[in-house]
């Protein structure tokens, strides 16, 4: 199962994709892609080309997106708002199901607490996919979102196996 | 000159088209896209989907979408950031620009004054484009949008006239 993370931001839009393949988890692409433009609408369309160009490149088959923290200043949550707009379009237009990961949830996936900081995050990422050459923050943020809705994926598989075996 | 304003929200998005001739408005079409699905980014997609076949069927040449109030709680700020994202994403696919325009600014041009409420809006709106038949308030409140693009686009025509005149 290929799986792509996106890090919602209007400035910076991380992805990250791995291949799972029951427990085992590789490195596929990372990257950011930017929202350039004079305009707020310019830079959505930006953004929503380039993300759906990743999509059309690495054909991801799920997707998972990091809920957004909301109390921050309200034109900021607005601005972001906008952003995770495109994210979550892109794999819906790709006919993709899309996860939604509180940060704290993906952080204890990756880290196994909820309080890990970015360079932990990053640390741990790295020790998951060994060799990862890794675009940025952000890149490394949708990469433990794709770890994070890996392993749950996961669970709800070895949850489904485990119910056949009671039913059988 | 036709003119597109839309009214973003996530379950009801209101569009309204007019053509503009000079000082004259005339009414296009009018309606509401509806944000329906199980999740959060199907949502996304039938209002991306819909408000495309706005832009398809009717081809509008400019676009403007009202500013989206900050000030209420964060989790509807940014339910409404994510389908303003569509709403500000489809102009800028059709190579439109968009203007942005505050709700007092809609309502002063509109109205006269900036505090008015949904009933002068639609009354004024019925007013200014005879014989409309008006889908509901999101799609009053999207014509009203149109109209003060137009207003816009016309002092700015006026005032290019005016300085063209004074260079000449």
């Amino acid at each position: 199962m290929r799986v792509i993370g996106i890090d919602p931001g209007l400035r910076n839009m991380g992805w990250g994709i791995i291949d799972v393949a029951g427990s085992r988890l590789s490195h596929v692409a990372n990257g950011v892609c930017h929202g350039v433009g004079d305009t707020l609408s310019d830079r959505l369309l930006a953004l929503h080309i380039a993300l759906s160009e990743v999509f059309s490149l690495h054909r991801p088959e799920t997707a998972a997106v990091e809920q957004t923290f909301v109390n921050r200043d309200g034109a900021g949550t607005l601005k972001l708002g906008q952003a995770r707009g495109i994210a979550m379009l892109v794999p819906a237009q790709a006919g993709l199901s899309v996860g939604e990961y509180a940060p704290n949830s993906v952080k204890k996936a990756v880290v196994g607490v909820g309080h890990a900081d970015k360079k932990q995050i990053d640390h741990m990422v790295r020790l998951q996919l060994p060799g990862v050459d890794i675009a940025g923050p952000d890149a490394a943020d949708a990469l433990a979102i794709a770890i994070c809705h890996a392993h749950h994926a996961q669970s709800a598989d070895q949850l489904a196996a485990a119910l056949a075996r009671a039913g059988a």
